[in-house]
């Protein structure tokens, strides 16, 4: 098993031994396809189509919740069966977001269009996503010949060009190719995620594709993946921003014959495996972009459950943390301010910090330390903060990227 | 009257018609004080002392709410009568921040030491601040040393060296000297004020110091101060971190004779003053430090209070936002991006966004609009964005800098 780590590359993950790369093409029941249909001025893959040919199909999602999102995002929730997507149709290079009626109008004709292309029958098994530049009407003529160049093209292999038609600022791509072990037998399971980490300026979303062909039925999808993002997109931060575009689909064609009832060990194993998918997906979407040259996680403990989750995202989302992991300056003043911040009216707190295992802090006060060894130890790719609050019970963490140059110049010096 | 305006620059500030530039010194029973001791590498001023001679001397203060807070603050709230204080000690270079109990006596030490030299009597009539790198211990000795020496060196023109002393990464020093035309005379108010805008990693904070010869009770300076710190400092966004030693103190000698009453002309003409004042300073704040070419004005209104704080807040926070102001890039998208993202759940949001008077989105959808004109408005000094959302009566504004390579290379390139 694990004979050769590509994907799995995190000491944050824990590799489930169900799990076996490599693997290759898309799960029983799938196909993809990537096209260039003209919205990047790249002439790049932009129009990329995903379908699952079994009727039996069951699927979970779910989506930004921002006021201003998409027109697509809006249409999913008011248009698609969540529990039975079909097909997913992508473009990139425009959010068709600040759009108002004719993008929604926009949208729906995507939606409508690929259910025709692909044979999916019903216009509510087809997903749409976008992502992009805002507020800058689709070009709709363009994104329907797209659809029907990939539905010519969709392969059980296509899976690559998928991936590549989803991205925008990405610095590489972020998919998956896995076999599960479980009890009666193997299934596969493969993801495809795009994301820079909203670090730019019009193309900000994260968005994430996820398939099998074990059976699962809605339900278990919608449980599983509640739980695995819960633990992994939403525990990232790169700017804090909340894009109009957010989007995952986790997709169960059935069609390996294997099926996950709830409660049971393979229902655990599949699980653990789409836990360390995401989670894995999850930081190599912090990781990419903005020049980032270093990963950050916080984890934080203490008593109180809701001061536990402010601290990690205070310290997480600080650009002075985020600057401080940048440098590979080990500032630990900058975490005690950042906790503080998050905890107004509880002075003087007693909070201990230490920085890949070396205690600074404790008590709120600082403690000698060998600050040579703590300097070169935070000249690593990924840096661990850990943060003890008063009290016990409560733990979370967070993984967050660091702030460069490369992210001002890549926002300030866009052009619209 | 105003005919010479170096204080007052930014057009987002209505000079009340009572304020007259140019004058100097302290106002009456007023006198301050810089010198070196010792804690700043450079060797530049690093112990400032300021001290109202008069024994009626009134003041009002607030300080930072942060959990880690720094020992001076936790001082003055415990051991300071607040509405009594003659003496402000001030050092820079060292926060005396995440000290524990050795800090705390530290503090109480520059208290002591400040009641003697300067003879205000009582030790609770001295507020301490400190300001400069967390989590080291004060070099006390040297501070000894610095505060006697600067009781010698008091002056009733001794503001600026004061107000240098108070300084650390700021790249200007901002201080305000103004008269006040009042019904009855007229008084002086003068202000210093420190605070690049927490750009620095372990040397964030924003203090500021006002005095008048003005006679105001406590409860009016203290009512005063509130409304106007409201509307000028609690209206500002660097980089959205809380400090671990704000600190805002207000003195009234008394010295000038002419009393304020409540509720009268008198009240409302120094309040406008004050509030001129302060809403100057913040901004100086906001432009200072990380090289910001640009400073930003969000204007938002609604029909509900808390969303429209909300997201005035996510607006003036936004890296993606700061950014593009940095660029002089009209990237209005990211400015619905953050609206949305303030406003969770609204979807489809009727938001109306507008930059420098150019309407570019209605009712959460893009309006056509002159692309070179919006570009050459966002290229000057200020840049005022407006947000209509749904509803009406409530409204509020913030005020931010902009987030660019200086920030980045100021944080990152730090070396502890």
């Amino acid at each position: 098993m694990n004979t050769t780590q590509s994907f799995f590359r995190s000491r944050w993950i824990e590799v489930p031994g169900c799990v076996s790369e490599p693997a290759e093409g898309l799960p029983r029941g799938f196909r993809a396809a990537g096209v260039a249909c003209g919205i990047k001025p790249s002439g790049g893959l932009d129009l990329g189509l995903l379908v699952s040919d079994a009727r039996q199909t069951t699927s979970a999602a779910r989506f930004t919740r921002s006021g201003t999102q998409s027109a697509p995002a809006l249409l999913c929730r008011e248009r698609c069966d969540l529990t039975g997507i079909r097909a997913v149709v992508v473009n990139s290079g425009n959010a068709n977001a600040a759009t108002g009626r004719p993008g929604y109008e926009h949208a729906a004709k995507m939606q409508g269009a690929t259910a025709i292309a692909c044979g999916v029958g019903s216009a509510g098994a087809v997903a749409v996503a976008s992502t992009g530049v805002i507020g800058v009407p689709l070009p709709i003529d363009s994104v329907m010949r797209g659809i029907a160049a990939a539905a010519h093209a969709l392969r059980q292999d296509g899976e690559n060009d998928f991936a590549d038609a989803i991205r925008t600022t990405d610095a590489f791509a972020k998919r998956a190719c896995l076999d599960v072990e479980l009890g009666g037998g193997t299934v596969r399971l493969t993801a495809q995620a795009k994301g820079a980490g909203m670090i730019s300026p019009n193309f900000a979303t994260l968005l994430c594709f996820v398939q099998t062909d074990a059976a699962l039925s809605a339900e278990t999808a919608d449980l599983l993946l509640s739980v695995c993002i819960k633990r992994s997109f939403e525990r990232i931060s790169v700017d804090g921003q909340l894009s109009t575009s957010d989007t995952v689909i986790l997709q169960s064609s059935g069609e390996s014959g294997i099926r996950i009832e709830p409660e049971t060990d393979d229902e655990l194993l599949f699980g653990e495996a789409l836990d360390a998918v995401l989670r894995q997906l999850a930081l190599y979407i912090a990781r990419d972009g903005e020049g980032a040259r270093r990963v950050g996680r916080v984890v934080v403990r203490g008593g109180d459950a809701r001061a536990v989750q402010r601290v990690a995202h205070a310290v997480a989302d600080s650009p002075l943390v985020k600057t401080a992991l940048h440098g590979g300056d080990p500032n630990w003043g900058r975490i005690v301010q950042a906790v503080g911040a998050a905890m107004p009216g509880t002075a003087p707190l007693e909070v201990d910090v230490s920085i890949e295992g070396i205690t600074v802090c404790t008590r709120g006060q600082q403690v000698p330390h060998d600050a040579d060894a703590l300097r070169a130890a935070v000249q690593g790719d990924e840096i661990e903060y850990e943060i003890d609050l008063p009290g016990e019970g409560a733990e979370t963490e967070r993984f967050f990227s660091d702030l460069g140059h490369e992210y001002v110049t890549l926002n300030a010096e866009y052009t619209t």
